[in-house]
């Protein structure tokens, strides 16, 4: 059996070792050596393809484990997800997040590699911060990014990342107006039957009330109309509402309404068809067109992220789970100083 | 056209209109009188069944709604939602939360009501006082609890809420050990063999890692097993851990582990197996038994509802949606000083 020997925090092979025989493992260095990685040499040392001394002492497996895990924070994830992505067929190595994978049968070192994995416990949140600047990374050196999060039982669930490319299809807003709406609770009604389908059947926007010519329109669809300046509202003393004191009225009602409705707004923008997400929940469904009656599907959910700067990986299964379910891409919100980014996750099996 | 006239907060028409002739809305008061709600009037208002009067002004409906959205906050929910279970083909009435709603084919008022409905707006907290109270209610008076949740475009879903009853089949806990293990970052690995496969075959403790012996844990099962007096685990500095030390490092690696703990313990003394939720965005899926391998299904997740008192809508239904798709029920825990609570929600049709 090939002696290793553990020194600072990798194992050292001797120089006259066959590289190609170490199951895609270890780097040959400057010197001679060939250096495993605590990972590899863990994975090594649990197949029984190599001894791992500490000086004179030999280490069995779970006292090497022991001694990596102290010796580097976060070495049990980093084996779980190593050890796990080895056994679905790819080989791998440290890389600039914690890994790089390799296609489906390239051995690591001699091909390009395919992916770059970040490791996350699901119990950390993740920054958003983080989250840019890995997507940034990823497409700098042209590798697709995954998050690999390990759950409490050491089970590992695969992300994919990608930057969120929205564009919609819809017209030009150009309604000038004026339409008058008032103001019910938690609605806007717009009276006015010709103005009312027009709104609705040229860009969707709110919903028409069905037996009657009323248009009941959501508080972001209002906020966004009075924008345009086609929608003026008056106020429950009679005074006609500006877009800043619809917004407060709004945020009263609805914390975090702002927010909100910059991504609605946005979105509109580019084109899209935007309404509630609520069944799903998220924050908003999302249409690339006006649909069809008949073809009656949503392509993306779209969730703000909170402005606390994180998200919990708890939270993202969820959404990423549901939205698998019902066939949707979905797209986090992140609210940048002067724009919107937007990331999609997906799951993947590797 | 019945004439009716604004009092108050509700319409009155004349003693001599027969009630039979107003599609199941109006009271008969003592005095001859028939009442009509503010929903109602608003319906045949609509509908073009009576004329509603302020003293002398006639009222279009326009004026009505927005008078009667200023008699009495809510009026625009309770309306949306009274029309929508109309609409559906239900008689119902002003009842002990919103609504009592009739088994199709009942009038209102003539049989025995199935359901009451608390209407809520997907903007409000749900306080989980209140989710108890309605709860003890529809148990006191034997009537189906219906939380109808408007979303900000009016649109209305129905949830059913009950006291769930878990109760499991696995053997009573009875291995006392002792059990030796080591702490590695966030699981606790016990390595050896033959404990780990009655723990794991027994009560589906852990997980056995493929090709070894060892058996991972995690922090919620550790705690179970240290508690129940079958578990040692030693610490990094070489002294044995109490339940209490256990705790309070668990507790430095996942806030709110406490509280999690004590669900899990509650759900695996009822005979359940309990397993990590991640990967469907809850606290737990679980079992009432230790399933054969071919029906591996989990018939439950549970989610522990924060001690923050209150939960919101967008979460129940992001949860409710997510357990519906993959053919599980719901259930919310909540923690409350001697025990826990469950409530199950489904989402239903009406």
């Amino acid at each position: 059996m090939i002696r290793g020997d553990l020194i600072g925090s990798s194992v050292l092979l001797p120089y006259e070792v066959d590289i190609s025989r170490l199951a895609g493992c270890g780097l040959k260095q400057e010197g001679g050596n060939v250096e495993l990685s605590l990972e590899e040499a863990a994975y090594l040392l649990e197949r029984k393809r190599i001894s791992v001394f500490d000086r004179e002492e030999r280490l069995d497996l779970r006292e090497f484990i022991n001694r990596a895990s102290s010796l580097r924070p976060g070495f049990e994830l980093k084996f779980l997800v190593y050890k796990d992505i080895r056994e679905r067929g790819y080989h791998l190595r440290a890389g600039p997040l914690d890994f790089r994978v390799y296609p489906r049968g390239v051995r690591s070192g001699e091909g390009e590699s395919r992916y770059i994995v970040h490791v996350l416990s699901e119990r950390e949140p993740i920054k958003t911060d983080m989250l840019l600047k890995d997507l940034n990374l990823s497409e700098n050196i042209k590798r697709r990014l995954l998050y690999a999060v390990v759950d409490e039982e050491g089970d590992i669930t695969y992300y994919e990342i990608k930057k969120g490319n929205l564009k919609g299809k819809t017209s030009p807003f150009d309604l000038s107006g004026p339409i008058m709406g008032d103001i019910l609770d938690e609605r806007v009604i717009i009276w006015d039957e010709t103005i009312s389908r027009g709104l609705n059947e040229k860009w969707w926007f709110g919903k028409v009330i069905n037996d009657t010519s009323r248009l009941q329109l959501s508080f972001v669809e209002s906020a966004y109309l009075i924008e345009k300046g086609s929608l003026t509202i008056t106020g429950t003393d009679g005074r006609i509402l500006s877009l800043n004191g619809f917004i407060e009225m709004a945020s009263a009602v609805e914390k975090d309404f702002f927010n909100k409705y910059i991504v609605y707004r946005d979105l509109r923008d580019r084109g899209m068809v935007v309404k509630t997400g609520f069944k799903f929940g998220s924050h908003f469904r999302v249409y690339d067109r006006v649909p069809d009656r008949e073809t009656y599907h949503s392509r993306y959910l779209v969730h703000l992220l909170s402005n606390k700067g994180e998200v919990w990986p708890p939270e993202i299964s969820r959404a990423v789970r549901l939205a698998h379910g019902v066939k949707k891409q979905m797209v986090f919100a992140v609210l940048l100083e002067k724009r919107v980014e937007y990331v999609e996750i997906m799951w993947v099996r590797l």
